[in-house]
């Protein structure tokens, strides 16, 4: 019976995990670099964990099932609750800040598009227990660090950096209600996604008043900080929120990274749960999805039963990222090593094949990794082999041994040879 | 609202992540270094490919769900239906012999027992396309390499081997009908595990002959491949399969793991999809479930659509092993690093805050671990947390810098402090 594989679902067949290996190491050691130390959870958890930070209607973008206890679970989607569920269940024991980073395997029950699939790996890292935005500012760099470290340039990718908190505060400013920021938010989201009049449209059916909405549109144009004040009269809550995101900023340039960054009104990011900063690194053509998106999200913890403590972090998935890595000539797959070897042990003759086998035995022995052809075929077609398996070098069982105790040592890149006492090369 | 995690799976916070990746490292050091290239596949298949190996009764140990298009789908609780499907793919262009290994995580809906939870890591090694015992012999060979490397001796474990084709030849050679062989192999796999009365009970049930029941006990208690003829009159297919496990035993021998490695009649596996070398690692004292176990079934691809190609693998839990490593004391939390920083930067002076800031960044941009105190606190709290992170340095940016732009570097094993340059220290 042939079965294939499910659609938006990834086989990962040695060249393509070697690119995923690639991308995940990538991740780790820039997270190792920042400080973050690695964490995970389980690939399910129970449905309604993730219905507390987003709704019911997460409910259908996951792949849900009963246990035979009849209990109600999901495969995980993101993995910001199970930190929130783990922080909690520890929090009086954690020193602070909690600097944990993971790249969990997820799971959306979507339709897959390009850049967007049902299972995807995503690089996490969050920073719980230091409230100021210095904090915001070390997880934008961190995901800059890693985006540099892969080859990429303030040519390439563009941070685009706001805050919640300055958009709720100048929102109220124009006379928009703290109950209505919940709905609107959404819709703010949606402006670089959708042709201006549908964004017009959808605003006019939240917001009455058509000068607001004019001031609205202008604020979400905003790419500079001083521009603000010039289109609203700013309270002292909105200027305290601005001098924030300028303190974002300025930490940014003292990391050196304040080249790729800019500041844009436009990233709001659509769940309710972010408090302050937000931001998402884009591709600065523009034409991708966003390479990763985050924030301060400081009621997290409370949200899932715990105590009032900050928190803030960032999620990078690794479909866009992978297009956008090999778009730039930064990944290619013939430069990746999908499998290299320190030896190729080639049997030269039949007779000396048990020798062979226990030769190859003692290179991995002493640490070395090692293969072997398990037929003594040609001699030409084992070290064809060699070749196709990228070894370092060859270790040639032949005649020399019968006569004089010694191994041929082929280095398969110069193609030189040498003569060893075979004594001496294995022990 | 507070939720709990789903019993039967773990959380890792860093210190279980620690060892979830000294285990896992260790796997694919082991793979590689016998010559073994990574694959994976999706968390989830279609349903129905987990029936073809094993049957209907598999469903009720899966997790399993629909999709939106009515998709009948379930979490892996195995790698090896992924494995032959997409070997099958590309089963033209693939070179042989295939010789893959994973680290899937998998899951099984069963109730959580001591060294088997719900969610687990397995490691699999396979080789694909070699008909020789010589893949078996190296299957063992790469098993027991990863034990080897983890501490464990031959006082500790042992690979016991046996072979499904003996076992069918020695049966059909006493009298047993051919199709009663699969019905036999799961009663047999018990031997082990269930009280004598209650498998000479199971037995009696399926065999009329109690003279039949008796040779078939004897056989199973069989530890020595020469006592075999004494109990059966071997026939041709019986010689030439006793023949194939004594190569078997010369190969291993030839690799220098002998000394591991038991023949043993009782070790059957369950499954019938078995054809030749079966072999199971255990603790020598017998007290853990296996530690791992395979062998070889030359018809996994042509169950699953494909051609006729031979296969022989290998499966290895965490679980198990963990518990094993911690018994034998070769796995301590203590000893395992959850962290370790290159530097912590303190910040003697609250005024060259920024300043520390910015030397942070400057040696992670280097290449460095390193990670500072968000806030400038006491220096004697600052040195306490870099303790904490086990930072190997400390850079102390304080007076010293504004006097003579000097920075302190203290290692934290000697105590010892040098000042340095501060330009030439971060260019």
């Amino acid at each position: 019976m042939k079965i294939q594989s499910v659609k938006g679902t990834r086989d990962f067949y040695p060249p393509q995990m070697a690119v995923r290996n690639f991308i995940i190491d990538g991740w780790k050691a820039a997270s190792k670099r920042c400080g973050f130390v690695e964490y995970d959870g389980p690939i399910f958890e129970y449905l309604q964990m993730y219905q507390i930070k987003s709704g019911q209607e997460i409910v259908e973008q996951l792949f849900n099932f009963q246990d035979r206890g009849g209990r109600l679970l999901a495969i995980r989607p993101e993995i910001t609750p199970t930190l929130a569920r783990m922080v909690n269940q520890q929090i009086n024991t954690l020193p602070r800040p909690v600097k944990w980073f993971s790249v969990p395997r997820l799971c959306r029950a979507e339709r897959p598009q390009k850049g967007r699939l049902r299972e995807f790996f995503q690089w996490n890292i969050d920073i719980i227990g230091a409230d100021d935005v210095l904090a915001d500012a070390e997880i934008v760099y961190c995901s800059l660090d890693y985006l540099r470290s892969a080859g990429l340039t303030e040519k390439d990718v563009v941070a685009r950096i706001s805050s919640r908190r300055l958009l709720a505060a100048l929102l109220k400013n124009i006379g928009i209600a703290e109950d209505r920021l919940d709905v609107l938010y959404p819709i703010l989201d949606k402006k670089s996604k959708v042709p201006a009049e549908a964004f017009e449209e959808m605003l006019q059916k939240e917001v009455s008043s058509g000068q607001i909405i004019r001031t609205i549109q202008q604020l979400m144009e905003v790419h500079l900080v001083d521009a603000i004040p010039s289109i609203v009269n700013l309270n002292n809550e909105a200027q305290a929120a601005l001098d924030e995101v300028a303190r974002v900023f300025a930490y940014l340039d003292r990391m050196g990274v304040r080249d790729f960054c800019r500041f844009d009104m436009g990233i709001v990011r659509g769940l309710a749960y972010y408090t302050g900063m937000v931001f998402e690194i884009h591709e600065v053509a523009g034409e991708l999805r966003a390479i990763c998106g985050g924030g301060r999200y400081d009621n997290l913890l409370s949200d899932f039963g715990g105590p009032k403590i900050t928190a803030t972090g960032m999620g990078m998935g690794d479909c866009v990222l992978e297009i956008l890595l090999r778009q730039k000539g930064l990944l290619k797959d013939d430069t990746l090593d999908v499998q290299t070897l320190d030896y190729f042990v080639v049997c030269a003759d039949a007779e000396l094949f048990d020798k062979a086998v226990s030769v190859a035995a003692v290179l991995r022995r002493k640490g070395f990794s090692c293969d072997f052809s398990y037929k003594p075929v040609a001699l030409g077609k084992q070290l064809k082999q060699a070749d196709a398996l990228k070894a370092a070098q060859c270790v040639i069982v032949g005649q020399e041994l019968k006569e004089s105790n010694q191994l041929v040592i082929k280095d398969m890149k110069s193609g030189e040879q040498k003569l060893v006492n075979a004594d001496a090369f294995l022990t």
